[in-house]
């Protein structure tokens, strides 16, 4: 998927949310383990109640990995699932990856060749040549870590490096890389504070915002700091839509809390008359 | 496994050395190809050639993920193999992780508890609480990246960030993290000359040094500034032990590439007087 092609699909659907299945089995209604795919069968329910409302869905992986190898299988059905019925939806791998660059090239090649992801989030720590390769892929897009929601973050994201936060040098040195212009940044929506740094210095990208809802992120501020003129935005919420409700009902408990969200953008897109 | 078992393990081996396992369909011998999972009987040959001379194997998770569900399936065969025929054996799932902590935690319980790891390699970018899920584990290891062997490593790594290079910031910080104790840290073997300062910062713990052979590292310039009064080091080699041949004999081949650093290995504790 390209770059205006996901604009034109929040501009549709007048919503740029993008829901985290961050499947956990103690969580999810106890009625569906006894699924043969549990995990599977609680996306797909999700995911059939609330694709009108969103535009993305990121499965954070480790929540796959430490299933074992039916965890890496549901995984593979959700994004077959997704690709397949709902091809407008763009997806990503929230797996936060970086390594030397042969083995970037790695993590490159299964998650958008062999699983057919659009995005995948990467770690800045190793540098150029561990992010480069997964920038080479077209049409594909490297969400790099810029400024995480979680507390940790003031370690050394926002630390001084060299006269200007770790996070504001990783983004500015991420955009002399090769193919720059297929990288998107996140940015956590507790640190809306920073979200204008980073919309100053990145004025065209798209920003991953992760933590509005149960991290307590405000999404009016957000789009405040960092929405640009074709949006540029895609506002992650994970625990508050998936486990709206525990019960037969939750499919349509997810939707209703996806729907409270996807009214509120619109709220504001039709505020700033870009619908 | 403890740090003082490993140190035995080092002692009675006279050999520091860790073997990785990047397995890669492209560059082992054909013949291996028609086995009904290639990659597994790759790394059984490979290892039970090579167990008597090295400590450790470390497996790259991206070379399992880029072949999908088979390379799980081999990742998990591999491990149970290490762990039911050579316990004395120190196994390093080098997966670079890191994630906030809820999902680190998911991380960390898939690697030591479902797979049965001594340890994993993490990212530390996004600080305290992407860190510690992984060091509540007692009797496992989480091994930080600080400076690593690639090219990238200077974009940000070497940096001045509060007056030192991030990577000392890193270690020095995470010196700081609840069970800190069991973290150790990569150094990468081509940049030796920093590995005097990592030392004098982290005089107890095990650095996990990638780069020698392939990349270029140097054994004896490694050991000059990076080994303390139990060794306290693991020295990595993937690529020049695993492929040294891709014939028939490409298990003795790696034993012979294998023994040739471990007598080097050898030749330095006795050296040093510590064998």
């Amino acid at each position: 998927m390209t770059h205006s092609q996901l604009t034109q699909a929040i501009l549709e659907k007048q919503s740029f949310l993008c829901i985290g299945l961050d499947v956990d089995l103690d969580k999810i209604p106890p009625h569906l383990l006894d699924e043969e795919d549990p995990i599977f069968a609680f996306n797909k329910a999700i995911i059939d109640a609330t694709h009108h409302l969103a535009v993305a869905y990121k499965p954070n992986t480790a929540f796959y990995e430490s299933y074992g190898l039916k965890g890496w299988h549901a995984l593979e059905r959700t994004i077959n699932y997704l690709n397949k019925c709902h091809p407008e939806i763009f997806t990503i791998a929230d797996a936060k990856r970086g390594d030397i660059g042969n083995t970037s090239s790695r993590y490159a090649k299964a998650f958008f060749d062999e699983m057919g992801f659009d995005s995948v989030t990467v770690a800045p720590y190793m540098g150029r040549d561990s992010v480069e390769p997964f920038l080479a892929f077209e049409n594909k897009h490297t969400i790099l870590l810029a400024l995480t929601s979680n507390g940790g973050a003031y370690d050394f994201q926002t630390q001084q490096q060299e006269g200007e936060p770790l996070f504001q040098k990783v983004i500015e040195t991420a955009m002399t890389y090769a193919h720059s212009e297929r990288l998107m940044f996140v940015v956590g929506a507790t640190k809306d504070s920073y979200l204008a740094q980073v919309r100053a210095i990145a004025p065209e990208a798209f920003l991953l915002v992760p933590g509005v809802g149960a991290q307590g992120g405000d999404l009016a501020a957000v789009c405040q700091h960092g929405m640009n003129h074709t949006v540029g935005l895609l506002v992650n919420s994970s625990r508050g839509i998936i486990y709206a409700s525990n019960g037969h009902d939750f499919a349509q408990a997810a939707a209703q809390q996806a729907q409270i969200l996807q009214q509120s953008m619109q709220a504001i897109l039709v505020s700033r008359g870009m619908v």
